[in-house]
């Protein structure tokens, strides 16, 4: 069975017989061999937790960013090649920049989601702006808008889901079953904050400190927790 | 036998001895892992109908759109490749929105339904709008326009037929049996409803309630159910 | 002998070294899997009739087109990949319009069968208007100009020919034979008809009926006959 | 020795350790599989005749066109793929208009016939006039200029020679040999019709009729023969 | 193991199906043949020193340039291929310039890194400015803004990390231990050069001389230190 | 070793791990198939002549060109793919006219062979001017300008030297040892053709006729000699 | 090992899994196949001393150019393939004449080989100055400018260093030896004319005459040995 796989899976856009696109499924592997982030929506706000893998001591932890602003309403947690994370945040911040300078107002969650997946869904087509292979990074993107607060996920083949809460990454598997269990629509932010950073605990293999995790909120503005306000949490589990 | 086939296969667009497109066949099978789409016309209008794999209680069921409005007199149901099925909707969007600036009046079904199998056909041509690979989706697509209801099935070879009633994905084959035997050209709406929706409770595996079934229908206008009013079909069953 | 044929056949313009294009051949062969076609022409015009093969019973026979107006004095028909076919059918329709709108007069029937073979020839080129494979279609080109009625045969090679009477798709042989036997000159209109229907006739494996023949005659002008016009040449068998 | 010639012929435009183009061989083999041509110079001018292969007594035998006009002064004889040929010609005869046009007076035939080499050449190139593989087709141009009647025989790989004789296809082998025995510089154009003719004969497998050869001079015009100048010679037989 | 990854590593951007990028870990194997570089930031600025590998007397020393400059606040040490690290520093150079002249002010540390990673990134695009392979080399980017002294450190994939301290290149595991060991955020300058000096000294499998090491220091200008100044911190040792 | 090198020659434009480009050296090989030809320096100008084939009795020898002129000072004799040639020769004739029309006066015997080799060496770059594979030619280039007469050898890799004497083609081992025996730079030009001549006879098989060796000199302008000056230098022998 | 590298030797730009760039590696094989070249720097200028293989005693020694002038300040020795020595010092040319038009000065002789580099390092990337693959010559750079004399070392990888003295080409490695015991800064240019002259004759297989070895110096200009001076330096050995 290995062997006929081999025989699709390296052209960059082929089916195979099955009708699978297997470049797509393993730049989702590369996704499964990143740190763990997780993403919560409460009515209050959206939380977003992340695993930050900090090789060295001398390391700066504050220059591994794994959760970004995208616009003052809109930030994303991510997983995966950060390179291409970059790329991708960096494209968003230019549409939503251009939606408001064209229109006058905030480009809304559900738009900026499907400009990043427009993306991401090029790959391989020569052009410009897109990527010869799948982009290997998923994205939680939390936001406000005149919607309220909502929370998607999107991964390499351009697809989006909106959700409640979402884990992605090495420990995404167990990060989702701790989310149904604990998740609840009434949550306070407050909890919010206390459920992502324990169940990003128990998939931690270090103890966790404001070295290694980052918190940020869209409530209904974009902030990065500072090292102090994620002591706060931490103290809470 | 298998041995032969696979080195003809691999090329995106490329016949095989026997005069087959083998990439294209491979796309039809990623429409058959995809959850299960139904339409039917009746003199009323057109009913569509599918599944929604919902596969996590924390992803926001209304995020996964499997039917989408095109034009307010068209709409669409999709199975297999989310992604591919967003450009395909929103090239057609582009369509007869740029149909109705230029003529003043809305684009006929069929010349939408046209202009999404011209672009689907395209694949492998490396100009900028078309995909390297075939597009691995099939919709259904109902309207209305000035010849009354209609409803139109396209496939990933770029090729449409006109159809009275029609099911895609997984479950395609049995739907489509079903459809035969209950199909009657003098259904209203509300029976059509009905028939969709008790065949696609047979082919799914779990329990048709608001969350995992989409309901649509063009009469003249496009309308997507509440789940409230899915649920009211529903209970009809 | 099979093995040294499959070294060269996949490569999409390039000869073998009995100096054969088997893509081109693979094509042909894509048309020995569609349904019959076949044209005669007479003195007061030509005919052209397709056999339909309706998958199910809930298609609409009239969308499954097998015959297509090109110009007011030119038809088609065609056997092979149906939306190869449309956009070379598409292309002609351009060029034939042009050509009015340029030089005030119709194309004649050999020059517009020209311009399709031209593009079908360039299939590879990598320009924009050229297919990456040969088109996998052949047509039965029936129009009326001022040197009268024509019938022209095209292939994917790009090749085409001017016939009295031609047969191609599934059941080409046993058609083109009868023809040979049955074809006269002096052959009436009606006669014609005759003869296209009860050959098409012998190689449909289903009873003939307005729903599953299309005929259609360029007499100078191109007319699809209704399906009451179909009935009564049906009558006549 | 045969599996090592395949890992250098599938390379379009490859040398071989030995300093072969293959792919140009094998079109040369293209043109083997084709009808006989035959060419005759004389002082009075060039004589062409050629095999038309007539598959089905359906065919129209004047749509088998294997001589064609390039300008008033020049015709030409082809085997091989028509449909290349007539990309040939057609370029030949753009260029010839073009520098009637330019010049005020015809293109020489050697000029016309350099004009044909330089695509024929160009394969495999990438620009927009060449083809991706080589033209798979031999021609006998005749031409009459200033410097009197004169023919030309191009193969595919961009070359040309001028003849007093030359016969392309499948019978040239044998065609060839007679013409050598048979050829003389003092030849009347009446003379070599003959010639021209009962070789003809000898290569081909069916009865000589005006509907199976072709037979074109040009002294100094370019005149294809009507079916009863076809059967005058065929009568001097 | 080994048969299964040669089938997804040469292939420049593809993922294998663990959903490693092979081409670019290959690069980064390219940086551990090359000599050691190592950083030290500190409060007063940041230090730079490299191995250079004189493989013959006759060489110039100081045409072996491991350290450059890029902006007057900007300098970076390299490792691995020097040609690459010549284009990423070209590239550098010119956006800080750019941003000299169009903003009145240098460009800020982060900013100059991340724009020789977007270059980075994009290898195997097709466009003018990127390579057709990942850059084969790791950059130390020693810089002083408006944010004080700062470290980067980047690699082949198009990542970069802000440290304290850091050491590229053939030794780098075991200086990395070392400056594990050693640093202090409290250092001196002056004892950030006989650090870093030292633990050079180490990992060279030859005598320390100014002819065999370059030092530079960004505090808050960059500076290549003479031989003298070499000799100094030498003899400090 | 044979398997060995398979691996490298088919890549244009590759080095094979010795070092060697192996379509060039298969190209080299072209030329060994070829006639022969050969070139003499003398004080009172350049002697060309060339070997020619003519297969068959019909072709007109004086169509088969061996020996061209580029400009009225320039002219060259080649051996290997003759329509390689003439596209050389006619970029030399364009060269050479543009620097008489820019400069109003000749190009130079050497800077028109260093563009002909300029355009010999791009193959394989994909513009416009250049082949896709090396040109399978050799040209001995005869030429008089301010300079006084001088002789360049061109061979497929874009390399050429400046000769006394030189042989090219099937023959030339044994001719340039026969050269390096008779040449005298005392030679007159009278006594070069016939050096020229009895070299060529001992390398061909059949007897030297004014119809199967070309002869032409430089001296100090381009001159193709008639027939009957052939014949004249053959009665010298 | 050998079959392993195979696999990655043929991609013009790709890493082998040790970081290891192999088509430039076989390109720096394709000089160890050339001549000697040498060249010393002293107070009072450089000296570039090269062998000339003159395969036949009827080529022009002067024709066979190892040594070329880059600008009036600045010459080159090479070894490897002549025709990509020519073109890289053909960009050179134009590049130093476009300095001093723009600048009114001489451009420097490290500006000069760093433009050289630069063409060099983009092979394989498809604009229209770079090679398709590496161009396989090394280069010996002497040059005088505001910093008094200097020389430069390039290999195919686009790396160039500053050197005293350096010998490249098939006895590279003896004659570095030897470079490196004589060498001295003090000498004087006689004395270096001498060691360069000495060394080449160790390496070369037959005896130093003006004919098979070039000599030039820089001081301050550049200029080439005639026969006589060259004939001068032979006797002072």
């Amino acid at each position: 069975m290995f062997l006929t796989r081999t025989e699709y899976d390296r052209g960059v856009n082929t089916f195979s017989p099955e009708g699978r696109l297997f470049q797509v499924e393993y730049a989702i592997e590369a996704i499964k061999l990143g740190p763990t982030a997780i993403g919560l929506k409460t009515k209050e706000g959206v939380v977003l937790a992340v695993e930050k893998r900090i090789t060295s001591p001398l390391l700066e932890p504050s220059s591994v960013e794994k959760i970004m602003e995208i616009d003052a309403h809109i930030g994303c947690a991510m997983s995966g090649l950060i390179a291409d994370a970059r790329t991708l945040v960096e494209h968003a911040r230019v549409e939503t920049q251009n939606h408001r300078f064209s229109y006058g107002e905030p480009m809304t969650v559900e738009s900026t989601t499907q400009a990043l997946c427009d993306l991401a869904l090029r790959f391989g087509e020569g052009d410009e702006e897109s990527m010869s292979r799948p982009f290997g990074v998923s994205l939680l993107i939390a936001g406000h808008d005149e919607n309220g607060p909502s929370l998607y996920y999107t991964d390499p083949s351009g697809t989006f889901w909106q959700c409640n809460a979402k884990a992605i990454g090495s420990g995404s598997e167990g990060a989702d079953s701790s989310l149904q269990e604990q998740y609840d629509k009434e949550l306070t932010l407050q909890e919010a904050e206390t459920i992502a950073l324990s169940i990003l605990k128990q998939v931690m293999e270090e103890k966790v400190t404001p070295n290694n995790v980052d918190i940020a909120k869209v409530s209904p503005t974009y902030h990065l927790y500072t090292p102090a306000e994620v002591e706060a949490v931490i103290s809470r589990l």
